[in-house]
């Protein structure tokens, strides 16, 4: 879709809106923030489920106000059709386990999608202070010490690679055996970052990340994020990831081709 | 060991100290900061050998002027003998697959050990700027958004408690088969945290972490801190843990029990 400068410019400030919205609410309710006492929680509140509403209320509310024409596809409200052919695709927590937990790597994802895919994409982890963002030519990171532009590394061969991934389960027993042989061949596998490990890769710290089961709203933001940094996102066969399920990123070409070639069977 | 209010006060105000010249000085080379650019990476250069090197004489230098008598243990540059009967015990990154790859869960650790094990413990993450406190009858953390008393969670039963490890893989066949058998009967397991693992269980975040292959300098800060918080740290046998090796730290004596009953035949 051909956006005007102007459209650009309004997105980029939104989403901005949105992520300082959500990093507000969800601290609210992390590690015992003033919301979420214990008292609450022993009778039978669950603090990660209102701060996943609360934010997404936040959000929806800032886009009522600001671009009132696009739609809404979130974790907790569902879809709200609008007119513009853009979607904002929200998940307000991701990584809910890593939040109950105490983790600093879950994190607020939004991006914005037209009719092939996510065309920016912000990942906000509210408790570190720290914003990724990708697209519109632009990718860049703001944390507690610095702010400077994301770059994938130019790791090219899986013996060199640091691998990510959430659980070590990863998916079905399938999933697991096919995400097994790509191990077996990298350099350092690591495991518990949750979306956290989208943003890293973007960053240029480590070198692939390979999930199952994902939904839309768990994977277009760090698309959108991997992308503008020069990374490559696809599913297990190579197709576009923007619908969820089984997602591989990596640094370059050559590492997702070398990955893929392990994964496409399963 | 019977230490003076004035000791005391001066045990604590130098781990402060130690822990801000670590802070500083790994900040420098950890995520591309300014002493670790991608050119001196290619010429083999490994900022995470620098760093701990850098961070420990950092804190050398401190204890040279602050506290002279004391001992030393530390990761990178083994033992200095002191004449105080107080041995400070220093691990100036815990957690290097962690920092190489980017995460914020690595940490500075810095304990002060008597004869019969660790009296006060730091635990610090430069990044996020968080630092996790313990002992001489305190228990405290400080971070980006708060301040505040730590204490362990009251889960007393496996079925409700929330297990951290750093790699799946554990340590030996043994290790990861006992370990296996406490994950079967908790609520949930999560991995790769390095040393915030043990924060996050003197926070009250988490209730059990189980770990094998450890070093003294791994574990002695961890165990002042939980201690501190209220928790129970000891090895796979119910000794103490101050030694390294296989250890086990638990919100409550209930819940330590139960564990231990499963790992002790390791």
């Amino acid at each position: 879709m051909d956006l005007s400068q102007a459209d650009i410019t309004s997105i980029r400030e939104t989403a901005e809106l949105m992520a300082d919205a959500a990093r507000r609410v969800t601290l609210q309710y992390f590690r015992g923030g003033e919301l979420a006492t214990e008292n609450k929680w022993d009778e039978g509140f669950d603090p990660v489920t209102v701060a996943d509403r609360e934010a997404e209320k936040s959000m929806r509310a800032i886009l009522a106000e600001k671009r009132p024409e696009d739609s809404i596809l979130g974790e907790e409200f569902g879809v709200t059709v609008g007119t513009s052919g853009l979607t904002w695709v929200l998940d307000p927590i991701d990584g809910t386990r890593g939040f109950i937990s105490g983790t600093p790597t879950w994190g607020v994802l939004i991006a914005v999608s037209d009719e092939n895919g996510p065309i920016f994409g912000v990942i906000d982890q509210p408790y570190i202070g720290e914003r990724f963002r990708g697209g519109f030519g632009l990718a860049k990171m703001q944390g507690p010490h610095w702010a400077r532009g994301l770059g994938v590394s130019s790791v090219s061969r899986l013996s060199d690679a640091t691998l990510f991934t959430t659980f070590p389960e990863v998916g079905t027993f399938e999933e697991a055996a096919a995400f097994r042989e790509v191990e077996r061949e990298v350099k350092l596998t690591r495991y518990g970052m949750d979306c956290y490990a989208y943003a890293l890769l973007a960053a240029g710290q480590i070198d692939l990340v390979i999930e199952a089961g994902l939904q839309p709203y768990d994977i277009q933001a760090p698309i959108a994020v991997i992308q503008a940094a020069g990374g490559v996102v696809t599913d297990w066969k190579g197709e576009p990831a923007h619908n969820g399920g089984r997602v591989l990123a990596a640094a370059t070409p050559e590492l997702h081709a070398a990955a893929l070639l392990l994964l496409s069977d399963a």
